[in-house]
């Protein structure tokens, strides 16, 4: 039963040339999966949010209410931030050495509150045409209170690491011979339909961004 | 772009009637998801690491190298323990009110370590029957050193929420009339077809077990 920890703190500058350590694995994980897991200190002990994150280039960013907790004691203190997609349980001959397979990122830094009010425009903007390309110019336009409402942190990706288990299950040499089914139960995550609420009326077309669209992959 | 945050910290005692702050509800989460993130303090500093949890009656375990940061760092410390399953994108008519559905259990508190070999011995063998009931009898028995290699830390579910988000967009009133496509994006996870290893041989009946598993329901 391996443990999952991709928590070890490399400097990029100091990786390794190893696969997983490069950059373009990071980004391509975080790229992958908006969900990502927030921890931050409140009153002195650690706190997790879940929420949804999205590049670009070398910062991460996640939004949320100004009110937050999360934004009020994340912004400029130490957090740590983690996206980990879970690609399946690894059945080994031996309960020891059942693992999971998944991919993670771990970044750790100190989040800088994006201020600028035509930055966070900006900076929503993408975060929705990240998702859905071309949808902004089709949505009622932001407001400014909503702006206002609304905090945006930034973190770099430089205190970074990946840590990917894909494959077999590793067993003991000698208990190969064991007479026990063992491999890969994968998980996979997917859109499925798009469900059109009530007031969307037969004439509005789905959108083409709504179709063929994967996640996790 | 409503934030998710469960992180509000109540005690079960105290909670409202709500559905979704009820045991029952917490539990069906946990138990829907293995994946969580636990949130310790490593010099000073939060961190993360993804692992699988499990429950039991009104505890959550989950288990790692003796070694690893998370374990050494985490017992009799305080953590933060969260299991976050992504149900969707909410698409509404403004950039604001995009959203995701989720469900989510967040619990605080400070984790022992189990130390008595059997009782470390059974929990094991818990964790392995709660995904593969009759698997841990024909695996390869644990041995002694393996045991004492894994550390299992414990958490009581007792500062504990949960918060749920589902269903369609919650738009302003007078967003219903925009002429853009509203509703739910589903994402699902699931199980693939196994893949056995290449040292399973044919012979070896394909346990059922991992006939019909499904996971984040």
């Amino acid at each position: 039963m391996t443990t999952l920890n991709p928590t070890t703190r490399t400097k990029l500058s100091r990786l390794p040339e190893r696969g997983r350590f490069d950059i373009e694995t990071i980004h391509s994980i975080l790229d992958a999966m908006p969900m990502c897991h927030v921890a931050y200190m409140w009153d002195g002990k650690p706190a997790i949010v879940p929420t949804l994150q999205w590049r670009e280039q070398d910062q991460v960013f996640w939004h949320g209410s100004t009110g937050a907790a999360s934004h009020l004691k994340g912004q400029e203190n130490d957090v740590c931030l983690n996206v980990c997609i879970f690609d399946g349980l690894v059945l080994a001959r031996s309960a020891f050495h059942h693992s999971a397979n998944y991919r993670s990122v771990t970044i750790f830094g100190t989040p800088e509150r994006v201020i600028d009010h035509d930055k966070k425009t900006q900076l929503m903007k993408n975060f929705v045409e990240g998702f859905f390309p071309g949808r902004w110019d089709q949505l009622r336009p932001l407001k400014d209170k909503e702006i206002r409402a609304t905090s945006i942190l930034s973190l770099p990706i430089t205190e970074a690491s990946a840590k990917i288990r894909s494959g077999p299950p590793s067993d003991e040499d000698e208990d190969y011979a064991y007479d026990v089914w063992a491999g890969v139960l994968p998980i996979t995550m997917r859109f499925e339909e798009p469900h059109a609420d009530e007031f969307t009326t037969a004439d509005v077309e789905r959108p083409s961004y709504l179709v063929d669209r994967s996640i996790g992959q």
